[in-house]
């Protein structure tokens, strides 16, 4: 199909046969689902007639081969001038070969993993019938109160520009050929991972430069790497909630940015313009979302039941209407719909390829560099010979895939007891539960106690059920729960050396549990194959790798924290800083518990000094900054080795210090390596105060090391 | 002097001198202070010459009529021109008779008291030789982890607007009369309220509808009272320090608001330009601070080092530098200096002035007026013939006073033991410290446990000592000490009644503090008369009838929390409201533990129905508001009546309540009273997404109650 058919075919529809198109509605609404039920009671609610399902656009969350073909026929049937429906759904860190959280997989900062991940989700996803997902999330944040941290891969915008890229890259593919691809849609656009106090959906606010600066470039980023849609976000920015934010949609992403793809709203997000209070009722609402630029409406009827009307009233161009159909119709074509509406569904491809073999390796890899190494005093890797024993609710629980594993299914999932039993190549390890997640009883604590009597080295599993994070999981204490920090203490009074290893979604407060261990592991939520990759980690098949990418805070009181901030007037360590008058904590230290770009290896890297090829650059050259690595340790390992400048002054405040590179190498015991990074003027440009995107002559200070902590760098100019 | 003798003045200024003008020093720098002693070392590190503090425009810090006298007899001799010095100084919350905190002032909701302290204050200091104060702060916070909240008035912008003014007008008076005065100085500009995770001196960012809907109008407010300075604030605004913003100083507050008056940098601000990164070195400091506006620079040398070298290089025009002088020539004039440099400096009526009575009376009743009654389970008032004890840290504490009291010293100080056996008319008041206010002994413990178990009542004077507050006090953890919320459960757990009596300079988590308490009493610093003050209320002399300005929160983690918050999308009490995807804390609730406008009385208040004048105000009408409110208890006491507006729908989000009047009646028992607050349409603007300031057309909800849970309203439309 060609543009010129296509507008053919919309001249063709009826002005409800459109709107129709703007509407996104789950799989119980569609004739031939599975699990459709009794949908009359939503379907009243919602004001929707048979016809209007026969005329909906996209169907939000069905898969399967079976029945999303199924379905696809049916409507192929059903209406009128047989436009097939979009499939779109959640695919956010695997379908059903579940890898470990996104922002687990950040803390790999490996690119290539990362594309491969979504390049296998996006198989298994589109053999089942899915032709959209929801992600990637790319989302900065700095809120490990909010939830959805989980989602998002961390606090720095080049680390989630690179991965909003990876991810695009391996969903899409190339859209257009026959390799098993999804579309993607980038969200929550914008700045949906700032909300105030950390409670999700709440609101944001925060200075245009602020924006630009740090929250919108990985949106960019991923329609740069020819991301086809965009979700809105739920929050209000700057006043204006997203979704009906035309600043936002029409005049940023549409005009700047050039983006002529499909912008779909976040879940029932057009409806609550009215809780918001800048619509007064429904039809409101849709006039208002649609102007600023909403083409889909994901599960509310506001468009279906007044677009029209607004039409026939002049308070809504059909030109507008008729600019979001395209936009929608061009996209299936785009996929190949009009010509074969089932994609990629296959029964029997899905049979072998969800699930293949080497999908769990690369799940299990992927998981192996995830895992934090955060603390180690001579405790791991496990020796041969000890006694261990596996306590904790996290022992034998299948509940590691995280939020948004929708397919991911608990009899698939390798548990940390079965990974290490396979690893230690023994069936006789002790394994205790010792408490639930938020409670336990006398009768499991002794258990505990007893099991871990009899043993060298305790390893508990301990952290957060998975709907303690993702979507609406809000903590303010965002330590482990009370019960699992006194089971972790009367273990530790044991006098056992113990290795705890953390299930989680978001940064914790770790200091308890850093005080009552010799080693910590941050396992995030590690997926299907989590509990494998952790015995490898523990045994030492794979030496730990991973770097945080949010601060971890010292405790709650301290959020938001993180690496790049700014100076103030008054630093604390500041060489002239007075005791009482600096910017400080009386009870708490500046700095988090652990920094960004921190994790431990079973090897040590040592590094030498930075060198630069030139100590002045200018607007086309280019300094190569160089430092030496070496491994001194007794394991080979890989290490990744962290750039970072400073703009000592600039026309607004400048970070302390910015991440403007990274690169993972390995290295042998005793091998060093020299890391070379180029620096050029484009990487100095930041917003100014009227907005503008450009580098300012003067000096700079570049650090290289293994965490965002490094202080020792060499300066250069900057001259244009 | 006119205006005309003025210009003659500064033609005769030679450019160093005129530079001069714009310094500030403390008061050691001067010949004649008391305290002049090795300043060799300072004034080297500042570069400055004996010639450049005879050139000096202004002193910082010094008070005394005897001192301000001999520094200026002395200076009025060395200055060629003979321009008299400035003396200001941080006359906060009195000068020597000490009222409550300005947060604790805020709680009284009243304006006539707020202002005579504030008149007291000046009068005070005007006759020991002040001409300025660096007050009133009215800097909008939401934080209660920033020490500073204490010298704030809390979190609405109505309530901070009126106190601002109030402060302003009982500082200023008429300048030019002869009534012991002081020139107000408002502070700090702009938004210096709302530090990034609460760290005084940290990042500010938001959106400039934000600013002007919120932080703004209380400077606004102090100014349209006729405030003559502005000291400018330490942290940066959306990436630039408020101190080199010209687009705060020059474009908003010269330019948009027409302010003629000085501005002044806070403490070292000005140098601060460097670490905060907008500066490479003093000079371009210099230069950017005075571009952007600041007239003096307090306590650094950037101007005097390097102004005359940036006007002979072009880079600075010699006209700015005549303007800032010329404005401070002009408030030197305004305050008569050019015809009695010593003002109201007089040793005489210090003496009889400063700590008059009529002053204690002041302050004693103001904090009676101060002190928020948060819990009272049949406990308060105390009863004749029980058996008492008081027990805690604050017990025979002087430190009652609060930061920013200089001049109040502990011998004047009026303790919680003395206040109480005064009014007990007995000195068998059995006492115990029980603790430190950050650790204690088991002596100190097992002595206060006997002191309880021979009482029926326990008062527990608990809290934070007063650095733990204030400027740079700011702390992650908000809760009560450790060790005294040891001492309060030990003590509950004898099963004596226990009151709580609270020092403390910010909102804290009370959550342990109420549950092991049956009565809660939040005295803040309570000032000079502090003990008489907390006896007046525990024995019913007065009827508590303050009010919180700032809500309390559950706990650190649920900061920001605050009463006129906006709705989001998906609010938690919506009755559809789904149980997972609502915004909410898992383990919190949404709400603080003591919202905004919360305070008990001894009485109880029943209100009546609201009832409106009309359903439909237009442009140029008013709707009356009343409602009855009785007294239904049996001591008669004073209630604030509070009058809440919510804006159903706007062209931005609207919050779910604004405070839009109070009142205090007094009513006896069994008295009703009708209350009336007339509506117009000017309360019903708000900024816009363009920034324009207006009213739209629609619904309104009216809810008139004791506090801002208040939720039964009535409603009207607004028909333009």
């Amino acid at each position: 199909m060609d543009h010129e058919q296509r507008v053919t075919l919309l001249n063709k529809m009826t002005l409800r046969e459109k709107v129709g198109q703007l509407v996104q509605l789950a799989t119980p609404f569609f004739k031939g689902a599975s699990d459709q039920g009794e949908i009359t009671g939503p379907m009243e609610n919602m004001n929707l007639s048979y016809e209007d399902i026969e005329d909906t656009g996209s169907v939000l969350g069905a898969s399967g081969a079976k029945e999303t073909i199924h379905i696809q026929k049916q409507h192929m049937k059903d209406n009128r001038l047989g436009i097939p429906l979009l499939f779109m759904s959640d695919i956010i860190h695997g379908y059903k070969t579940i890898f470990p959280v996104p922002l687990g997989i950040s803390c790999s900062w490996d690119q290539n993993l990362a594309e491969e991940s979504a390049r296998i989700a996006a198989k298994e996803a589109s053999v089942s019938g899915v032709h959209v997902t929801f992600a990637p999330m790319v989302d900065l944040s700095r809120e490990p109160r909010w939830g959805r941290v989980m989602e998002s891969t961390g606090e720095d915008s080049l680390l989630n520009s690179d991965f909003a890229r990876s991810f695009v890259r391996g969903f899409q593919g190339d859209l257009s050929n026959n390799s098993y691809n999804v579309a993607s849609c980038v969200k929550h656009f914008a700045a949906y991972g700032a909300p105030e106090a950390g409670r999700d959906y709440n609101t944001v606010d925060m200075s245009e430069w602020m924006l630009r600066e740090y929250y919108l470039p990985a949106y960019k980023a991923a329609l740069d790497e020819g991301c086809e849609m965009v979700m809105t976000a739920f929050n209000i920015l700057n006043g204006i909630p997203a979704t009906g934010n035309k600043k936002l949609m029409r005049d940023l992403l549409r005009g700047e940015w050039n983006f002529d793809g499909v912008l779909i709203s976040d879940w029932g997000a057009v409806k609550e313009l009215i809780p918001h209070g800048v619509a007064e009722d429904a039809k409101q609402a849709a006039q208002k979302a649609l102007t600023a630029g909403v083409d889909i409406e994901m599960m509310t009827s506001c468009y279906v039941n007044y677009v029209e009307e607004l039409i026939h009233e002049g308070k809504l161009n059909e030109e507008t209407l008729n600019e979001a159909v395209s936009r929608i119709l061009a996209l299936k074509d785009k996929l190949g719909l009009f010509d074969n509406p089932y994609r990629f569904a296959n029964e029997k491809e899905e049979e072998e390829i969800v699930l293949a073999p080497e999908h769990r390796n690369a799940a299990r890899k992927l998981a192996t560099k995830s895992i934090v190494l955060l603390k180690n005093e001579q405790t791991l890797p496990l020796k041969k010979g000890e006694n261990l024993s596996l306590i904790g609710p996290f022992s034998t629980s299948t509940d590691i895939l995280g939020p948004w594993s929708w397919k991911g299914a608990s009899e698939d999932t390798v548990t940390f007891e079965n990974g290490l039993k396979a690893a230690l190549s023994s069936e006789e390890l002790p394994v205790a539960k010792g408490c639930n997640i938020e409670d336990g009883s006398e009768e499991q604590f002794s258990e505990a106690i007893t099991t871990a009597e009899h043993s060298d080295v305790v390893i508990l599993a301990l952290g957060e059920e998975s709907d303690m994070s993702g979507e609406a999981g809000c903590r303010v204490d965002i330590r482990l729960p009370e019960v699992q920090l006194e089971l972790l203490k009367e273990i530790k009074a044991l006098g056992k050396k113990v290795v705890t290893v953390l299930f989680n979604g978001r940064p914790l407060d770790l200091r308890e549990v850093v005080e009552n261990s010799d080693a910590v592991l941050e396992a995030w939520y590690p997926g299907t194959e989590g509990g494998n990759a952790l015995a490898d980690i523990l045994v030492a098949n794979v030496n730990p790798s991973a770097k945080l990418t949010m601060s971890f805070p010292y405790s709650v009181g301290q959020v938001p924290v993180y690496y790049n901030h700014f100076n103030t007037g008054r630093p604390k360590e500041a060489p002239d800083a007075q005791e009482r008058f600096a910017s400080q904590y009386l009870d708490a230290p500046n700095e988090p518990l652990f920094p960004f770009g921190f994790g431990l290896s079973y090897s040590n890297y040592h590094y030498g000094e930075v060198s630069l090829s030139s100590t002045q650059l200018n607007a086309t050259g280019q300094i190569k900054a160089s430092i030496d690595v070496t491994n001194t340790g007794e394991m080979a390992g890989d290490e990744i080795v962290q750039l970072y400048i400073r703009d000592l002054a600039g026309e607004v405040v400048r970070p302390v210090k910015e991440l403007k590179g990274y690169e993972k190498i390995h290295l042998e015991p005793k091998e060093t390596k020299t890391v070379t990074f180029t620096i050029t003027e484009e990487q100095l440009r930041y917003y100014h105060s009227d907005l503008e995107w450009s580098s300012d002559e003067g000096n700079f200070e570049v650090y290289i090391g293994s965490n965002s902590k490094v202080n020792v760098g060499k300066r250069f100019e900057l001259i244009k």
